[in-house]
């Protein structure tokens, strides 16, 4: 039932930094308003910004051998993400790992449990997000899986799918639509900045996006 | 049943700055220990204070039109406060929308739901205390209502109403006793300054505040 | 059965001060991974590292009344530790009472409820560690007990106990076991120098920790 | 600041009763899907449904002093209802407290913090919904008021609105407004009664809704 | 982006009725301790036990729409299996969709989201697991998708996948694993009968599974 | 570090019956409102009321070969209480489990973490109060410890103290107070039986208590 998944495909590099430069909400609006996970993920510090390829780990709840495992499985550009089989906010990685994984190219941790050492990982530069902050630490007894498909903090993640982070949380982007979404997420860029000038200058939304017609046919009152 | 009230009165501009300015803690005390919103609200930025008068959103769950509705009623020293009528915490707001309620005056946001685009928000200096957030868009789908009494985050809040915010959470002061309030919340201010100087210099709280009686009287033993 | 227990034993204060210099992450691991308090507990402000000696609070809810009583306990050195007798996220504790307690020598809070005047409380350099920012002032009506035994944050912390917080959250050593914990500390952190280096340049954990053979054993397999 | 209002305004007791009876779903829609509570609060057993008059008290965390008060102020056709001034779970209310309140008609509790003796009080008949079932008690320290205006798990509650709650919730709905909702409420228990026979039948809502027009309208697929 | 998919796979109808009758832990363990819903999923009355096959909704927070889309693609022995785009726990589902949806020979409801008209679908025999009960009522304005991939309360489901629930929660087969973990489920059942007999007879699990030597290999310690 | 401990000390059967028939919120009131376990635990089936020596597991996340190496160390009259090392909702305890614990004298299970097989436990007869219900199974590769102090939902609990648990939760009397507490409980049981013929007959609290002067000189106002 253990295994480790050492083939993945991967989206084109050029892709991956570009959706992650994109930014998260906009790359989750661009694919159809999908593929956030859940509010709790937050970042450990503020400021990051990244895309990569992610490298999922199964791990049981307080166990983490398997992120041993699975660094040996990275490759410049990746992301590790992390999902235990049972709600956990143990501090499976600290500023060793990360050590560890920076030395392989690794952009960052998504992990949906708890981590330690952040004063370190902030000065080292690693970014993580995270459910929780928390110096308990783990075992490595029992054995999960590398590279297998996994739901972290609410959404299906396969290996090799796009991982976008930043400060407004985490969004997956399917492999195989990463070079779309990116198109789609240029011409949103694009298009919101002539927005934000005309909504600068004191024009109102209701009458960019033409909206006072649509209000009123659906009853909205003024008094 | 969806309506836009358009004009509501405000307590005085002077009145309004000067409660902000006097920070929650002590106006929350000034008025008998009321008006605090629930402490799941959060900056997402550390150091801004305001003061404001509310301009209040009743959205439905994961919808946020009734926000550009909202913003056209904004007039210059507003706070928009946002209470979705189901719990939610979708980003409703991020930095295009913020855009425009800084174009009309507006000095923050006080929202039980979600906001994004938290590092332009930063570095807008637009001010956002939330439940949540999250990169999940919304929807313009459904009607609400703008500048009717919400419940948010467990206050009652009437449009017109005194909102107060700064690290330490949000309080909502009552228009027609925000004078009173303010008189009540100096008369705090200068005393507590006494009292500062005082327990710096190693008096105990004990002795100022004489409750070594009340505290033998209640029966506290020392052993 | 309200009490205050006016003379307790302190571990060591060389002792104390190694063990917050050493880090949660490793003091709890040094004493076989135990002791962290939950992982609600989250400073108010990064880049504080404490250790100290406990003078416990018990309180009832929203009344913080043995605070002032527990300040006239403290000597040089020790942590203010309080812990509701049921669950609270009122603001106990503000800056003039950190002012009073700092006047006497005391190292930060850990208080698993609320913490108020967080800005003042960041700019004295006076840490909490805390379950919740809440301005919601409590009352002064009923007794609790000082250096009394608690749980605070799911551990039982007994008055003198070693209490030591950074980044990463909080953690108690019994003053009994200080010094052995301490001895353990300083040996982790001498071998993690090392691991790093080795991890830093590209070695794998794997191989480090010598586990390929263990996951075989376990039936890991690689596909 | 603390006040006991005696004379409070109720509804018709037959409108009282009858929306009751209707259910707290059908009320809620009757009303344009406003004045749930939050869905934490939760019947201690199944089957009880109540309609009565809110005698609303505010009360301190972890004291329920307030609760002798209020007992004064009830009428036969009554609901206690309790909003503590910041969140808390103490048992509030048991048997004891039960026996006066239905030896004066009151009908039920409905309290955003916790109850005891839930055995008895089930063995009674004496229905209350809850945010939690503990047996931590509480202290009579601290005055609070009775029939003031409070917010209770989310919705703002006068002194003498209708309260109904049954299995699925509570809802409010305001004093003034029950007998219209009474009315709406009727017409849809009438309509209902037709649509489940022609759903039992085998009828689909999207034709006896014609919904299908409007899902192809918006883009709704079928592959 | 919106699509109901009308054809699905389903697994044997004697393998599904059989997995459901094994039970959800049995099942669970069966197929290597994977595939368990998160344990906020409760059955809304105790005592059902269903399997199905899985018609899935992905539905917008708020809105029911697509529930009745859905309804109209069950086939007898169908489990319908809904989750929300984001959190929610509004009442989705109540009287009248379940007596449409019984008409077509549905077995039950999972909904990581909130159901309404509890007391009349216990009475009518309707099985729900959901994660609350809310008699907050719902829109229907916004597009979802029928018997697409959906990830509920943590696992990831596929339209036609079978689902098997009862007093201890929610378990997901895949479908093309369904006849494996039956075989494997039933090898269990049987040897559990035996177990439980010599543990009944005051045989230890520490003699049965022969588990002596390996706790002292571990290092246990009798004192 | 990890150890069973043998012999144990446990109070007087007469003793812990007696205080399991009274009922927590009677016990947890004889010692001064102290000792009750947080209101999350809750019991699978109402009904049960027992008392109990405890007979403590200290058991890592997801792992309950503790609970084998445990039920050895029972006798007849105990009940189990276990604490994980952090924080886990998984079904550690299942029906065989409970067969072998029954056919030692085991009165029940205190768990601070998940059970299941909950149909069967309550066709057995078999009462466990826990944090949460779930299918989700553990492994057998870590060790506990057994009879050593533990933490259980916010209580220090040692073993062979008094474990009483009802349909209002559950509450800790430590051994060497028992009897005392149990003395006490009698009391109150007695006097309560008193009070409430008077409050059945409609005598009110604010007359039996004798609050109506102290009201009033804390300044409460009736308008």
């Amino acid at each position: 039932m253990s295994v480790v998944v050492q083939n993945i495909a991967r989206a084109d590099r050029a892709v991956v930094d570009a959706l992650g430069a994109a930014g998260v909400a906009t790359v989750h609006e661009a694919q159809g308003r999908r593929g956030c996970l859940q509010a709790h993920m937050r970042p450990i510090y503020r400021g990051a910004r990244i895309g990569g390829s992610a490298v999922t780990i199964s791990a049981p709840p307080g166990d983490n051998w398997m992120v041993h495992v699975a660094i040996e499985q990275l490759q410049d550009g990746d992301v590790l993400v992390l999902a235990p089989t049972s709600p956990c906010d143990n501090g499976y990685f600290g500023d060793l790992l990360a050590t560890s994984a920076m030395a392989r190219g690794c952009r960052g941790l998504i992990i949906d449990a708890g981590v330690r050492d952040v004063a370190d990982l902030e000065a080292m530069g690693f970014p993580v997000w995270a459910r929780a902050i928390s110096a308990q630490g783990t075992v490595k007894e029992t054995l999960g899986s590398v590279n297998v498909p996994v739901v972290c903090a609410g959404q299906a993640i396969q290996p090799g799918d796009v991982i976008c982070a930043d400060d407004d949380g985490v969004v997956v982007v399917r492999r195989d639509e990463a070079e779309a979404v990116l198109a789609e997420a240029e011409k949103r860029l694009a298009a919101e900045e002539a927005k934000r000038r005309r909504l600068a200058a004191g024009e109102l939304g209701l009458d960019i996006y033409d909206m006072r017609a649509k209000l009123a046919a659906k009853g909205l009152k003024y008094v």
